[in-house]
């Protein structure tokens, strides 16, 4: 039987999703406790990596099991055997053919920034803080190459992208008991550090170091501005992905 | 001057908000770095303790400084030398008078649960998680002895107090994509573990195994039914102090 999972992870202790020999990894540490269950090594898929210290409130992953068993009781038996930071919410039964990265359509990322003097200890682990004056701007929006906006050693051939979606709001957080900025993306797929190089360029847009019409040059020539730095990992949590 | 902190704190790795010696408090975190800005020892005063385990994201403490500093450069100054699951969000300069203790007039707390089949790693640290079915009451409310709902040990002699407000919401929390219950509790003030005890009842009720007219007969009798038992730290938290 074929399983699609919907996982939540802080990833504060984790060095990203994909399995590495000696690291405590999200993929690997799903992949323990599917095997234990299965009495095999299984291959555990996710929609896409994420790096190091970046969470999720709605990641996918697949996984095609011999054993019989139900749906509650493989959620229950996973969650078992992983640690409190990793949380499988719900399991369902997928077609034979459903693969949590081939098939996924589009995804959507937040990334937080609280922008006040200081940072709620509730939202130290998830947000970025910046106590710096900040505002909105929306230049990302459409199909571009992102070469300038993407991690330097990506070896992807293609850096075409869509961004779909994008938006900034501006919430008064009642825990942060601040002002919370959530930057949130979609898109039909992002390169390495492609989000959170538009979250720091944006934030420096809003810091009014950079305008609009330097980000569009700068996509048009593929280079980046210093100014746009690549935003912190704690920052950044994946949402949703589509199917 | 006499100044004013309003304080939150992720109380998961803290020994509780009272000073102890060689253990790591909230009160002992605050007076080190206060200690250190004075260039002598000083008395931080909270609104009360919290339990090890519990959070504040709204408590309270007065301190009295020799040292002339303004209240921005207080706040950074005390943030720069404590961890950061402790954070002073803002610094008032008050009357010499004010004594955050002696000063409140009352206080609220919630107690959050999380009730479905898994915990979100988002509110594993401040929610406790019950996966029964679980449902409201509001029998508490009043004026009471609350021997039953206190601490065994406690040392105070008169344990009449007031609640003012006790109010149970469900809510779907889009963060833990299920359902998160919050009971707020308001009073004069609490008795050690009196919310902890109150919540845990609620909860006993909640799942049908408690009704009220046991619970007026305990708050009468002085004598808690062995099924309300104490909540755990993990789902509470100052929310408020009033003056």
């Amino acid at each position: 039987m074929n399983f699609k999972l919907l996982i939540q992870y802080d990833g504060t202790d984790f060095h990203g999703w994909q399995i590495q020999n000696e690291l405590r990894t999200v993929q690997g540490e799903l992949t323990q406790a599917l095997s234990i269950i299965e009495g095999r090594e299984v291959n555990v898929h996710g929609s896409g990596r994420t790096d190091a210290g970046v969470h999720a409130e709605g990641q996918v992953a697949s996984v095609s099991l011999e054993r019989m068993i139900t749906v509650n009781k493989l959620r229950a038996a996973i969650n078992g055997n992983v640690g409190k930071d990793v949380r499988v919410l719900q399991v369902d039964e997928v077609d034979e053919d459903f693969h949590a990265r081939y098939s996924a359509v589009s995804k959507t990322y937040i990334y937080r920034v609280v922008n006040g003097p200081a940072i709620s200890p509730f939202w130290v682990r998830y947000a970025y803080h910046d106590a710096r004056d900040m505002d909105a701007s929306e230049v990302f929006l459409g199909k571009h190459d992102w070469t300038a906006f993407s991690a330097a050693q990506s070896d992807v051939e293609d850096r075409v992208r869509t961004i779909t979606k994008l938006h900034v709001t501006e919430t008064v957080d009642s825990r942060a008991r601040g002002r919370l900025i959530e930057i949130e993306a979609g898109a039909d797929g992002f390169l390495r550090y492609m989000v959170r190089a538009v979250a720091g360029t944006l934030m420096a847009v809003g810091r009014g170091e950079l305008d609009d019409e330097m980000i569009r040059r700068a996509i048009e020539n593929g280079v980046r501005p210093t100014e746009a730095v690549t935003a912190p990992a704690c920052g950044l949590t994946l949402m949703n992905v589509e199917y």
